[in-house]
C-alpha cells in the first residue's frame, strides 16, 4: 500500500511514526507546508503530483478544518483512490455528499479515528449494525471539556483556572471554542448518530450547548446535590424519527459517567439484543489517534471500507421532555416553566429540548445544564 | 450459510430467536437432548448426521462444558467445517490443541461470546492486535461475583444473603462455585491473555482466589478506608515473559472499576499506542451473548477467523509484588509478612503474587484481597 499522507501535525506525525517499521504501509508522499525531511518520502507542497501519480492507492487526511481538506479528499476519491481520514468536522459537514462519492467511485473510506481518537468507537459501530438495531449512541466524546469540569468538580477551581491549566498542559488549544462550545462534540455526534441509524442528519436540528458559562458556584450546587456536570451528547431513535443533541448534563453519582476523570471519553451505545455497552479511552492524543488511522489502513489492507449505507437527509426532532438547570437569565418564559429554586439559579419543569435551546439563542450568556 | 446449532439453552435458543429472519444465516439442525418441535429445522440427537451433511458448513456450539463439546467441535474441524462457540472453558482448556487443528484444516473459528457475553472484547482484541503490541489485559469479568460484591457494598448485606439474592434473580446458579470461586474468571482472563499475547498459557501457572469467604466486616473495613473491592483478573507483559492471576482486589475511588454496578463487566487492555481503553457492558444473558455468537457468524459470512497466532504455551511468573489484606488466618508466614492491621484482618507488605497463593492453598477458608 502506498499512501500520500496530508498534514504533518501531530496525528500525521504520529502516523509516520507507527508505519515506519510496517512492510505493508509505505508513506511514499508527505504533504504539508512545513520544512521536513523525511527519508525516502517524497515532501512537497503539490498535491497534484499525488493525485498525478498511479502507484498511490490510498490517502490519509491528517489536516484537520474543512478546507482544502474536503477538496483533496473529494479530489483523491474521484482520482479512485482509497481515503483514510481522522477529520471530524470534514466527515460530518460533508456525509450526504462523501457517502455516496466513495460508493460510486467503489473506493474504501474509513474515518474511525474522527470519533474517540484512539477508541475503536466507529469501527465497532460499523461492527454493530451488521446485525443489530442501534437503539442509541452518545456519551462524553471531548477530552478538554472532560478535563475542565473534572477539576472544576475535584477542586472547587473557577472555570476559567481549570481553562488555563488544560492549556498549560496541551488539552486545550489557546482558542478553546471548538471545544468548549461544543462544536467538536457536536460534529462527532451527528457522525456517531449516521453510522449509527444510517442516515445523514440535518446539522442545523442538532442544537448544541457547550460549558462556557459554568461557575464554580454551579459546580458547588451540583455537588451538593450529588451531581457530577459532564458535557454530554445524545443521539437515539424516537417514535417520531430521530433525536440528538449536545447540552451539560447533571449525572447521579450511579452513572457511569459521573466517574470518568480527566481526559477520557465514554462513549455508549445501546443495542436491541447487546443492551447498553461503553467504550472508555483517551480522546486524543497523538499516538492513540495515530493508532486508529493504522487500524482504518489495515481494514483498507483487508478490503473493509466504512459500513454505512445511508437513507437520506433527516431533521432531528427533539421533543422529548427533561428538567432543566439554568443560572444567569430571567424572563417571562423561564418563570413560567420555573419548578423550583437551586442556588443561584432554577430548576425547570419538564420542558422539550428543542424549545429550551431556542430560548437559550436569546440568552447566551448563561449556563444550563439537563438533570437526568 | 447452513449451520447445526449444538445446545438449546440460554444462548442457543437466543441465537435460534436472532437468526429467524435472516436469509444469510440458516439453522438446518438442532442438536440437543430436549424435544422441540422448530419450523424448517431438523432438531436431533444424532451428531454424526450433522458431520456427514455436507451442506452444514458452520457448528455453533452453546452446549457449555469441557465434554461432549470439545470433542463434537474437534470433529467438525476435522470434518472441515467452520466452528464458532461461546463457551470459555472449552476454549480455554484445550486452546493450545485447538488453534493448530483450525489452523491445519483451513477452517474458520470464532469465540468471542466466550468472554464478556455480548461485549465485543474478543473480537475488538483481535483487531488490537493487528496492529499494536498490547501490554495488559484484565478487570471485571463475571457478573455474578460482581452483583454479589456491589450489593454486599451498597446495602452492607452479609455474603449468603447477597448470594441467595443474585441466585434469586438468576444471576448465579444453585451450585454458584464456577463464578464465586473464580473459576469463570480464570477461563477468561487465560483466553484473553492468550489472544492477546500470542501464547497460550499454561494454566496451571495461573493462580485463581475466589470471594467465596469475604464477609460484611471486611466490606465494611474497606469502605472505611476508601475501598471498593473487586473480583480482578490480570494478564500481562512484565520483564520475565508473562504474568496471569485472578484475586479480588481493593480499588479506590478514583479507579473506574470501583464503580462497576450490578452484573455489568469492564473489560480494559493497555496497548503500546492506544493507551489504556477499557470495555463496559452485560457480560451474560440470552441476547447479549447471542448477539455475539451472531456477530462471529456474519464474520465467518466476510471470511474472518479468529487471530490468533500462537507462539507455545508458556508458563506465567506471578513474581510481582503487591500489598494484601487477609483475614481468618495467623502462622508465621503471614506474621512475617504483616505490616499493619486493618479491623480483624491484616495487610502484608510487599508479597509476591505467586508466594501469597501458594500459602492460600493451605488456608482454604481465610480471605484474601490485593490492594491497587
Amino acid at each position: 500500500m502506498n499512501v500520500a499522507l496530508l498534514g504533518f501535525g501531530v496525528v500525521g506525525r504520529g502516523v509516520y511514526d507507527l508505519t515506519l517499521d510496517r512492510s505493508d504501509i509505505n508513506i511514499k508522499y508527505v504533504v504539508c507546508l512545513e520544512d521536513v525531511t523525511l527519508p525516502g518520502v517524497t515532501v512537497t507542497r503539490d498535491y497534484q503530483q499525488i493525485l498525478n501519480d498511479e502507484t498511490v492507492d490510498t490517502v490519509v487526511e491528517a489536516m484537520g478544518g474543512l478546507h482544502p481538506a474536503w477538496d483533496f479528499v473529494k479530489a483523491a476519491i474521484e482520482a479512485g483512490k482509497n481515503v483514510v481520514t481522522s477529520n471530524k468536522a470534514m466527515a460530518a459537514t460533508f456525509y450526504d455528499e462523501l457517502l455516496p462519492l466513495v460508493q460510486g467511485k467503489k473506493v474504501l473510506f474509513r474515518c474511525t479515528a474522527a470519533v474517540g481518537g484512539g477508541i475503536g468507537w466507529l469501527s465497532e459501530l460499523g461492527r454493530v449494525r451488521r446485525c443489530e438495531t442501534v437503539l442509541s449512541v452518545g456519551g462524553i466524546m471531548n477530552g478538554t471539556c472532560n478535563y475542565i469540569l473534572d477539576n472544576m468538580t475535584r477542586q472547587g477551581l473557577d472555570y476559567d483556572v481549570a481553562l488555563k491549566q488544560a492549556q498549560s498542559l496541551g488539552y486545550a488549544e489557546a482558542n478553546p471554542s471548538t471545544d468548549v462550545d461544543g462544536i467538536d462534540t457536536w460534529h462527532k455526534i451527528i457522525l456517531s448518530s449516521n453510522v449509527a441509524f444510517g442516515v445523514s442528519l440535518d446539522k442545523q436540528s442538532v442544537p448544541v450547548c457547550g460549558i462556557r458559562n459554568i461557575q464554580a458556584a454551579d459546580v458547588a450546587e451540583f455537588t451538593k446535590r450529588g451531581y457530577t456536570c459532564k458535557l454530554i451528547s445524545t443521539g437515539k431513535r424516537t417514535e417520531n424519527g430521530f433525536s440528538a443533541y449536545v447540552q451539560p448534563t447533571l449525572c447521579k453519582a450511579e452513572e457511569l459517567e459521573a466517574h470518568i476523570p480527566m481526559n477520557f471519553n465514554l462513549i455508549t451505545f445501546e443495542g436491541a439484543s447487546a443492551g447498553r455497552q461503553s467504550l472508555y479511552g483517551q480522546g486524543a492524543g497523538r499516538y492513540p489517534t495515530a493508532y486508529n488511522v493504522v487500524q482504518d489502513l489495515c481494514d483498507l489492507l483487508a478490503g473493509n471500507g466504512f459500513y454505512a449505507p445511508c437513507t437520506g437527509t433527516v431533521a432531528a426532532k427533539n421533543d422529548g421532555l427533561l428538567r432543566f438547570y439554568v443560572r444567569g437569565a430571567s424572563d417571562a418564559w423561564l418563570q413560567s416553566v420555573t419548578a423550583e429554586s437551586w442556588g443561584s439559579g432554577v430548576v425547570t419543569g419538564p420542558v422539550a429540548v428543542d424549545e429550551i435551546h431556542a430560548w437559550l439563542k436569546n440568552h447566551p450568556d448563561c449556563f444550563m445544564a439537563a438533570i437526568r
